[in-house]
């Protein structure tokens, strides 16, 4: 009798059991589930809605964002459909009144990351996760249904082999699960919107769920019984209420109205990034995929209550399209098509903790709100996700010490701390008011001033991830000499490379797969000088683990599905590409495969391509690696930075990698 | 009463009507199909096998064909899934007869293109081209289905709402149309062959149409009157024979083994582009996507009989495998994965035309054979079929004047022969065999040689399209002057462009896209300048059919579905990006839709961009074309040029633009 059966067997009819369940299916949501596919957990993701989003919601993407999405192989769809925004320009009164352009800026750092700001709605980019997560398994998402109960046995929380979280689901009815303002663009007023949900606005693969959606559906009662639970559940998140966690903040004074439209106006700049300030507000513009373009703009001051909500039906697209029209003046604008529009009253608020207990986490709009101006919401939650996923992922298959989810809420909480204040600084650019009519003469100064402040942060060039278990930042002096750029805790710069055996060039976001592995990046150095070359044949000796004593650390640790270790070596070394041979590695480093041949994928180089302007050959720069010495990296599955150090630091390396991992059993050696 | 009904009424109950009848949905007839989806052509293809491939056949994908992709929309997933092969190696033996490299070779012309040479399997790239299909009309692909009777009655030739060519058509049994090699791995002489073709192989856009294939099949008879025939139907072209046009040439006097196989072997670049030459022959290595390599071998020589096809079940996997272990010895060479192999013998054969009068186009490896070792047959045969389908298309709608027909056999046949001189040469130097073992010191030099000799064809950076309707090289000096690598005849050199009122940057290749509509390229030139800006205006004006003596060439000519007019007008201004505007250019270059609004995709800036390395503000240059004055341009629908000129030479473009298309009735207009 397998483990299935005798689960099935243990308990009543109704009852089933998963390793993790994930509630909501958002982009939180769906980038947790992405992990439990790759790592083949067993796992469930339910959705109180009939169908995925289409239009509206969010629409920032953010270079990190766009860095992951490279690594989970649909970074190109994106760059397909999205668009690019990467110059601002705030529009300001000059001195008599008139609006004048100030910019376009651009960030210094704009060359950080080879993907740039960009915009595409939500639905599209849920589209994409979804179907890398079909990529990797069966797994699929159960809409229309809703978490109604849920207990927790808190006597459980350390035996692994427990389910202590029992929750009761419902599937709703169609009408509950597609209410009207989902599947048409009628608003909550009952005023009618051009509906762009036909064909002509939606790609193939979206129509196709689309017209599916309707399926005969039986309401249905079902218990639940989870080791883990991921609520991604929203700012209302049903997951937060049962354990108590509070959102700690206040919701502000402003209303503020969101537009998705294809413009029909003569102000210069309708297709660019960047704000619009006059007289009593500011307009943010978003140019957007498909011409449309979207417009935030503050509505009206309601009274400061702490927990009231205002009444949305107030506001109408009519006032949203005036308030904008007022704002622009004396340019024009207007629209026929309106694909999605929004009111909202947003606070910055936060829970004091993702997580209860070492079974429960949240992540996303569950555990942090805040205005979407910052074009930082889908960003932040769905790095949650990827956060957490991983980690309880390989909690749940037994390949990684329980441990490490301690890390996630330490990770992650300072930085949506950050996106608060960011988001504060921002919002107030917007509502701050001018008795007559005329912005301060520095406005597009301090905006810029705010915009770079917290560049690093908003673009994911910095996570600022704290010393851990995965985190190692006491590495020898030596070693962060030697690693000057590549910091424990961060991300790793991105490059073009070269492959060794092939020539084909690749980016370092688009080489480290987000395939599950924890990779150790051996930056080997010229090994066309005889030090080096002696230096990088004895890393391979220990490696290979010859020396009888110890077991090699990249063939000691439990399996993941798919893969016959759970370490993958990747070299990079710093010869020009035509002057060093793929064979003259050690062969640790490509290892042979008896079906699949050498590991051609294996060994790469850091070298001058004359035919891709992107491969320069000066990644060993941006790394602040020296040229001939190299260095050597963990990282993590989520391609941060776990620890830095030097080619003979195989010892250390190898604790922090036996502190994180589980060892197989010595018999499956 | 409709057409429609009418044409229903008008015959027997088993007789149908299509205006276009594709026969082979291999990559010629799927782009000629193409074409038919973009014009919304009422067209019918069918095909006899019962599913598109999915292994083996063609691979080689070069630049200008990936340059018709981007124009298509889908080259982002060719970039996905393809592999790079830029550098080719040529390994000979050296005085002492040991196998030594010569290279890496690369094009010095390897930056004409922002494609490069690339490799992927047939199957997905008729996967992309359906897909693209789809995303224009519900043309679908008929499988399973042969022609059986042809009648074509000559007197309707000119009546273009007749339909001379009547068709009987048979669908095929389950058996007939889904031969066992087809869906499995089980060669000819019975040997099994590790199976790939689960899902581990395919990719899930494939993997459903696989499962989807047996779907219960009724045979049914069926006759089908159509205005137009196109033959894409192979070597053994049925079509072809209809109306007697042969093959004319020879087959050679060797037999070539292909295996698509991963590699366990120690030769150095089993992964690189090249050749292995070693006594009595030379191996054709080919790297592949998903660690497949290609590999070409003649396995043996038969005697010269010019129709004699040879025995192929004589010839087996071993056999193949044998004589490369015997060639690239003292490496080793084996495989467990075999993905697809074949054996066969092929010699240079063409037809001495692609058409029978103007209703019957043949198109690929109906009317030239050739040898698969150039890496050309799938890039010939897709540009054949991009050639004939947009002018069929164009003339069963009534948009183009009926002689532009004509044009494609003069444009397609003389590229053909090229393809036919190229693989002689290429083949010669496989099968030169040498009495001591030891090749000639001169052999990667002479490869080198037939590379380069062929390159501007092979690449397809030049087609030699001569002058017709369609290519007017009599344009005055001052025009040939102004353009100096801008030739009619043939395609606008790849340039990386940004948006005016956007700031995004986008390749010529995306931006001309394969609408269907014919293109009026302004190369603006430097309108900072007074006398540049009163040029530019003064064309606005002219343009714009403001003088009431005659109507716009862009607003004359009969539409295409979904499009307003048949001409789209692109400007290309050489000012920095930064110091001109959207609005400072004449509005007919940037039309203002009701709905749509402005026409911010039609103003383009050849600027560089400081986070765009690709984007160097240097096309003017690579045009050859004054960056003050600039130039003005003709593009067809397939993006080669079809006229060039100055700024003022208006009434010479209209002439152009007059002779091929349709002028709409005044009324209209």
């Amino acid at each position: 009798m397998d483990q299935e059966t005798e689960i099935q067997n243990a308990d009543s009819d109704s009852d089933s059991y998963t390793d993790v369940l994930i509630v909501g299916a958002g982009p939180a949501g769906l980038m947790a589930l992405y992990w439990m596919a790759v790592y083949g957990v067993r796992a469930r993701i339910i959705d109180k809605r009939g169908t995925k989003v289409f239009t509206g919601q969010a629409d920032g993407l953010r270079p990190r964002t766009l860095e992951l999405f490279d690594s989970m192989g649909f970074q190109h769809r994106v760059i397909h459909e999205g668009h690019v925004a990467v110059e601002a320009n705030f529009w300001v009164p000059d001195r008599n009144g008139k609006l004048t352009r100030q910019g376009p800026h651009c960030s210094p750092k704009i060359n950080e990351s080879n993907h740039h700001n960009m915009l595409l709605t939500q639905g599209r980019v849920e589209r994409f996760v979804i179907d890398a997560i079909q990529n990797y398994s069966d797994l699929e998402i159960e809409r229309g249904i809703i978490a109604e109960s849920f207990e927790y046995d808190e006597n459980l929380e350390n035996d692994l082999d427990a389910y202590p979280i029992t929750v009761g689901l419902r599937t709703l009815s169609d009408e509950e699960a597609n209410p009207v303002h989902l599947t048409t663009n009628t608003n909550e007023s009952g005023q009618q919107i051009p509906n762009e949900q036909g064909r002509g606005s939606l790609l193939p693969d979206d129509w196709n769920e689309l017209i599916q959606k309707s399926h005969i559906r039986k309401t249905k009662i079902e218990t639940v019984k989870a080791k883990f639970i991921i609520g991604c559940d929203g700012a209302h998140s049903w997951t937060r209420k049962q354990v108590n966690i509070p959102l700690d903040g206040s919701v502000t004074d402003h209303i503020w109205g969101v537009i998705d439209i294809v413009p029909l106006s003569n102000f210069p700049d309708m297709r660019r990034l960047g704000t619009i300030t006059h007289s009593s507000g500011t307009i943010l513009v978003i140019p957007r995929e498909r011409n449309l373009v979207r417009l935030y703009v503050p509505v009206q001051i309601v009274n400061n209550t702490s927990d009231t909500r205002f009444d949305r039906s107030a506001i109408t697209l009519e006032m949203i399209k005036t308030r904008i029209q007022d704002i622009i003046s004396p340019y024009t604008f207007d629209f026929q098509i309106c694909d999605w529009w929004a009111a909202y009253q947003i606070g910055q608020r936060i829970a004091p903790s993702f997580n209860k207990g070492s079974r429960i986490y949240l992540a996303g709009d569950a555990v942090h709100t805040h205005s979407p101006k910052v074009g930082l919401g889908m960003n932040m939650s769905m790095q949650d996700g990827f956060n957490i996923g991983w980690k309880v992922a390989m909690v749940a298959i037994g390949a990684a010490n329980p441990a490490i989810l301690n890390t996630y809420t330490e990770e992650r909480h300072p930085l949506a701390e950050m996106l608060l204040e960011f988001d504060k600084l921002w919002s107030g650019e917007f509502t701050e008011t001018n008795e007559n009519g005329v912005a301060n003469s520095d406005k597009a100064e301090r905006m810029v001033d705010v915009v770079e402040k917290f560049m690093d942060f908003a673009d994911g060039l910095k996570v600022y991830y704290s010393e851990s278990l995965l985190v190692w930042k006491d590495s020898k002096d030596i070693g962060s000499d030697a690693t000057l750029n590549l910091i424990p805790g961060e991300r790793i710069p991105p490059v073009k490379l070269r492959n060794q055996a092939e020539g084909n060039s690749k980016w370092t976001t688009r080489l480290f797969e987000s395939d599950g592995l924890f990779r150790i990046i051996i930056l080997a150095g010229d090994i066309r000088t005889e030090e080096q070359k002696k230096r990088v044949e004895i890393l391979g000796t220990v490696l290979a683990g010859k020396d009888q004593t110890k077991i090699s650390p990249i063939h000691r640790y439990v399996h993941i599905p798919g893969h016959k270790d759970q370490i993958r070596v990747i070299t990079i070394h710093s010869a020009p590409w035509k002057e060093v041979e793929f064979f003259d590695f050690p062969e640790i480093l490509r290892p042979f495969d008896p079906i699949m041949g050498w590991g051609y994928g294996d060994i790469w180089c850091d070298g001058f391509c004359d035919w891709d302007p992107h491969c320069q050959g000066k990644g060993y720069e941006k790394w602040g690696v020296d040229r001939t010495r190299g260095a050597m990296l963990i990282l993590r599955p989520d391609q941060y930075i776990g620890w830095a150090g030097e080619l003979e630091e195989v010892d250390e390396m190898t604790a922090y990698l036996d502190g994180v991992l589980v060892k197989m059993p010595t018999s499956e050696l």
